[in-house]
């Protein structure tokens, strides 16, 4: 690495159907009109793409989130900001990808309790899950790490949409990312 | 895609040995200077990251021209020149990728016989592949099918790697990517 890095990563992680999608969607819109380069990459979209052929297993979980963080690297030197949508689940593989983001990267807890995703359960996954249908379904059949030091928490469930945006936004200020 | 793309790609396609990692490497300074943002993506080090686990059959490299391809649109959609120096044997995925790159790729064919670089085989490899020992080897154990329009010819038996590279800048120039 000779040129300094300009660009950063907000990475949201959680359960799914928590919001990360439609928050890293928000402040897309948001740091667009601030003119930075910004680019989602949505973890169902990246297994599409770089991670075809991998399933659910821990050791395939962790190469699809160490290619998203091989991504980030990509795009952040050349100063572009990524937001990541991924569940990664895995502690260590998100502190793995923090160590080599050059002090870059904005971890985002995007918290919300599972009995409530379970009650709302949009796209039925949740259910498919408790049926035993879904093996390695995270927070179901599969474990979910939380972050112990993440720069921010939402709590989708008692949050607005806009409101953790506002949060968010507002650490990403804090933090000197954004003016 | 809304915004209009400010990167391009300049993809090396050619035999094993023929001076595609040389010639890439040689490009990327001479636009760095130039203050573009410049990213070298190399099979072999892309196959590192987001290819792990394919190997050499026609299925598996194609699906690893794909995800070059995947990475060349995420970073030229945000300005970023992409040099390519894979050997891509397969004119099919050349003319997928090609398709995908709004207009702004240039296909760069870096020509060597066959002859000359199993005469120079700097890594052995041609060696081991005609006595059978790599399977799968472009140009003797698998086909290496050559550009029918690519935007450049480099003649690397014959030229310098400063005559190829000055041809290179030149043609760059005529089409309008670079002043």
């Amino acid at each position: 690495m000779s040129k300094a890095i300009k660009g950063f990563t907000v990475w949201l992680t959680g359960l799914s159907g928590a919001g990360k999608t439609t928050l890293a969607r928000l402040l897309e819109k948001e740091l667009s009109k601030k003119a930075f380069q910004v680019e989602v990459l949505d973890g169902d979209e990246v297994r599409r793409h770089v991670s075809k052929g991998l399933g659910f297993s821990r050791k395939d979980r962790e190469e699809n989130i160490r290619r998203i963080g091989f991504l980030c690297q990509l795009l952040c030197r050349h100063g572009v900001v990524v937001i990541v949508a991924a569940i990664s689940p895995y502690r260590n593989l998100r502190e793995e990808i923090r160590a080599q983001s050059y002090g870059r990267l904005i971890e985002v807890y995007v918290k919300c309790p599972i009995e409530v995703l379970i009650a709302q359960d949009e796209k039925g996954l949740y259910e498919r899950a408790l049926a035993g249908e879904l093996k390695l379904f995270t927070g179901v059949s599969d474990p979910y790490e939380p972050p112990m030091c993440p720069e921010v928490v939402l709590y989708t469930d008692k949050e607005t949409p806009g409101e953790s945006l506002y949060k968010l936004v507002e650490r990403l200020k804090e933090l000197g990312y954004i003016d």
